[in-house]
């Protein structure tokens, strides 16, 4: 399971980054091997030599965005992302797939060309969210189902619970559950059935949560449903972008102190941006799926397709399907 | 109507920072009469002197967070929220109530003492919200209703438009739909029942729009459930505070040359504070009910009450109630 497909033709850089990133990401990791997705003569100029732990699939078509999700699964058949799956659920020695394409139909193949661990009612997506004190939080779903029942938000706490723990190595993870107010009473009445749902769990469930919280490093899992948390996370990308802006008018509008005085925090700035930037931590993880499935942004550059490829290999290696299996046998719920 | 009550009890700071901003806001406008209800002998002691366009109703009690809003309305009649919406709903002069108490009292309050507009479902909490281009955006419902029906959505939309432009005196507003993406197809089953009837509205509905923009100034009216609005409101509130936190702790890591910076940037900084402290353009307005209702933040110091207060009087001189019943007649909503 030392193996990765990846998604060569996903996104907007692609295949020039995408293929950058994974071979930035074979020279990191010297066990890794990769399968390439795509058009096989263009990526063949790319690679530009003969690399024993590279192998190419030819695929001719490319998914895009404006492709209906389940239509483009089924019938583009001879597109990079379809021919990725394909090799992810017939090759035992992958692991995982990383993609820039589609989300949707990232979602839709994981659902019908891999299938769901047992017991597991809809997959979710998690991104790990930088954090002021600690070492991030995860959000899930952070965006993948629109409407939910309670049921499903109980699932994705499980599921999460299980990825924050694979990833940050520790055994203690307070999980939340997103909503307008701290108390017990708050959140609508999705809300107020996924409290009783989590709260009966073995899950170290602390209870609502207030958005403003969701970065402050005092939760280690946010649960929502997929329109909460995807309103939750555009609407902190849209605010750090603001700052960013309204920043940059004042100092022009400053004179000459200011201009002095952002030259010599240039790089402070930029350290910022770095540790905000959660997608050099790797990708969002589809969650629930019989492997790994990770997704990065359409507009990632090289570094995140890197970051998103070592992501999915660690979690191949340390199984985080099968940790997701033993906690909802654990819980009684793998049926 | 040139009279507001100002709930002289209500929020963290009261009542010392409430009638602070009240002497104020007299200031600033000498149209502007002011009724204080809280315990007389305390305020009479702040105010200081004999003022002609002050009066005070003593009220004894206080309402906090901890009460039951519907409980407290009905039972706490000796307490300063209690007083004032009696005098708002007695006295013709007095045309709005600004309090910094709790949000849940000060809904249920303008529900059962003032009542609604005619066609006006459930009353919404409307914010100003500085966007990075323009003047600022209405996010409307901002936390008042936590389960929502497709013709709230539409209600809102239309209040929020008679408001936006009453603040801000123009005679155009995009209205959008808070979603996971801009296609006409995204969103909840809610949002999509909501897109479908502001669409056959005579209101200038731009379509969906995804939370990241919220900030970006390319819509004026931002509509979703009070739970979606809550959410993207406190997340974008909690990035812009962790940006800030983060770039403090990045300061005291970068050494010299990142303090010297820093101490030069210091007004640029300040500045950039004033911008997006929404709370300085006034408080959130309750849209729908008979009269202007004006909730401060309950840690409100003095200039946010003034702002609140002369918000407020705006509001009643501009007649925002007569603006809600005309929009809601134009459409056929009035019954």
């Amino acid at each position: 399971m030392n193996k990765i497909v990846l998604d060569c033709y996903g996104g907007d850089n692609a295949p020039e980054e995408i293929v950058k990133g994974g071979l930035c990401a074979l020279d990191v990791n010297p066990d890794l091997h990769l399968v390439f997705t795509g058009k096989k003569d263009v990526l063949n100029g790319l690679i530009d030599r003969h690399h024993a732990r590279i192998e190419v699939v030819d695929a001719t078509e490319v998914i895009t965005n404006d492709d209906s999700p389940t239509e483009a699964i089924k019938k583009k058949t001879e597109s990079s992302m379809v021919k990725a799956f394909d090799r992810l659920k017939f090759d035992d020695e992958v692991g995982g797939i990383v993609s820039a394409g589609s989300t949707g139909a990232l979602l839709t193949g994981a659902f019908l060309k891999i299938g769901r661990i047992k017991g597991v009612s809809r997959p979710a997506m998690a991104a790990f969210l930088p954090t002021v004190k600690g070492d991030g939080a995860v959000l899930c779903d952070c965006g993948a189902n629109v409407d939910c029942k309670a049921q499903n938000l109980l699932h994705f706490a499980l599921m999460a619970d299980a990825f924050y723990k694979l990833q940050t190595g520790k055994s203690d993870c307070r999980i939340a559950l997103l909503s307008n107010g701290t108390e017990d009473k708050k959140g609508t009445e999705l809300n107020q059935e996924a409290f009783a749902l989590i709260k009966n769990t073995k899950l170290n469930f602390v209870g609502n949560m207030e958005a403003r919280d969701v970065t402050s490093g005092d939760y280690d899992v946010i649960v929502a449903d997929g329109f909460n948390g995807n309103i939750a996370l555009k609407s902190m990308e849209g605010a750090s972008l603001a700052v960013f802006q309204l920043l940059k008018q004042n100092i022009k509008k400053g004179g000459l102190r200011a201009k002095i005085g952002a030259l010599m925090l240039k790089p402070t700035f930029r350290a910022l941006k770095h540790q905000m930037d959660y997608s050099e931590n790797g990708g969002a993880v589809f969650l629930g799926a019989n492997k790994v499935v990770v997704k990065i942004h359409g507009s990632a550059k090289a570094p995140s397709v890197t970051a998103g490829i070592l992501q999915a290999y660690n979690l191949s290696k340390q199984d985080i399907t099968g940790a997701i299996k033993k906690s909802f046998e654990e819980n009684g719920l793998s049926e």
